[in-house]
């Protein structure tokens, strides 16, 4: 069965699907009506075809502008700089945030070979004006650490404010069960009552 | 973003994906060069294309009879009923069994509205000549019991012979941690030695 071994296979390179899991994908595919196999594939197909980068947030869309960059309301000082798309999304569902996003699309990781240059950050430089701060809502890892120093220092040589995001326990977590670097920066980061 | 919530519903649709999976794929394969989602298109709709179900035993091939029915080396008076495609794999590679298979695809279920005339019995039924014994390997569930229990009455009022595959705890199992269902099963058919 080659069609089938080569579906399991471009079934199993999707992120967190192994061998197994890509067989019983296509086992429940060729369970189903022909239409579900066609509508995923033209789902597909489609997705890569309409969605882009928007030109000035880098954010994903299918219209020539995203539709925050595109909403007169935000705040223009305002800019908060995220590693992926996800990142707006969750960031927007937070409700506090009401100013512009800008996706870098991934980190600075020299272990991974991922310099400045392959990220949006030319684009970031070039989308300053008006802009009083910058929040650098990169991961709490080594590569959104680094991706973080590297623009503060950009920005502040501009004469910009730059903020991260507060890192410490989430809310709800109670401290015997916080993870150690949570802690540990909820200790540095304590606030005077 | 309609083509990109499209996919994800689409997604969404493989078994044991959610949501949030489905959002995972759907980030990834933006992120991949194209032809990875075209690969992906192509082999899902090849899939349902060419593979078809065996015009013997049911299992599913791309080829006219699958290999196992055109094999002349397997034991034609032993038949092994199976319910899903997957197993008929999962069997031969056990190495023990060398006769024919035969898929049911499903198992008789009143709650779920699967009747006998819904699995491949009728097909089963027009396959017996030379048949000595039929092997009725059903999941160990209330279904696959039915089922095998509808299966051995009709074989055996053709004076077929009808055996189940053993049920016990599994071979590296220990009996402290063996599930209750197995031990009750080993002991119903434990052997003298």
């Amino acid at each position: 069965m080659d069609h089938f071994r080569r579906s399991v296979q471009h079934l199993a390179r999707l992120p967190g699907v192994g061998e197994k899991t890509a067989q019983r994908f296509a086992y429940w595919l060729l369970q189903q009506p022909p239409e579900v196999a066609r509508g995923l594939a033209e789902a597909v197909l489609s997705l890569r075809e309409s969605v882009h980068e928007c030109p000035r947030c880098c954010d994903l869309t299918e219209q020539d502008l995203c539709r925050r960059c595109a909403d007169p309301r935000r705040d223009e000082r305002l800019l908060c700089v995220v590693e992926r798309p996800q990142d707006v999304s969750a960031i927007d569902a937070a409700g506090e945030f009401k100013g512009r996003f800008h996706v870098l699309h991934g980190a600075i990781s020299p272990l991974s070979g991922v310099s400045p240059q392959q990220l949006r950050i030319e684009s970031l430089f070039l989308r300053l004006e008006g802009v009083e701060e910058v929040i650098l809502a990169c991961d709490p890892d080594v590569e959104g650490d680094a991706t973080a120093l590297y623009l503060a220092k950009k920005l502040k040589a501009l004469g910009l404010r730059a903020s991260r995001l507060a890192h410490g326990i989430s809310v709800g977590t109670e401290i015997e069960f916080a993870d150690r670097v949570s802690l540990a920066r909820a200790l540095a980061n304590r606030r005077e009552l």
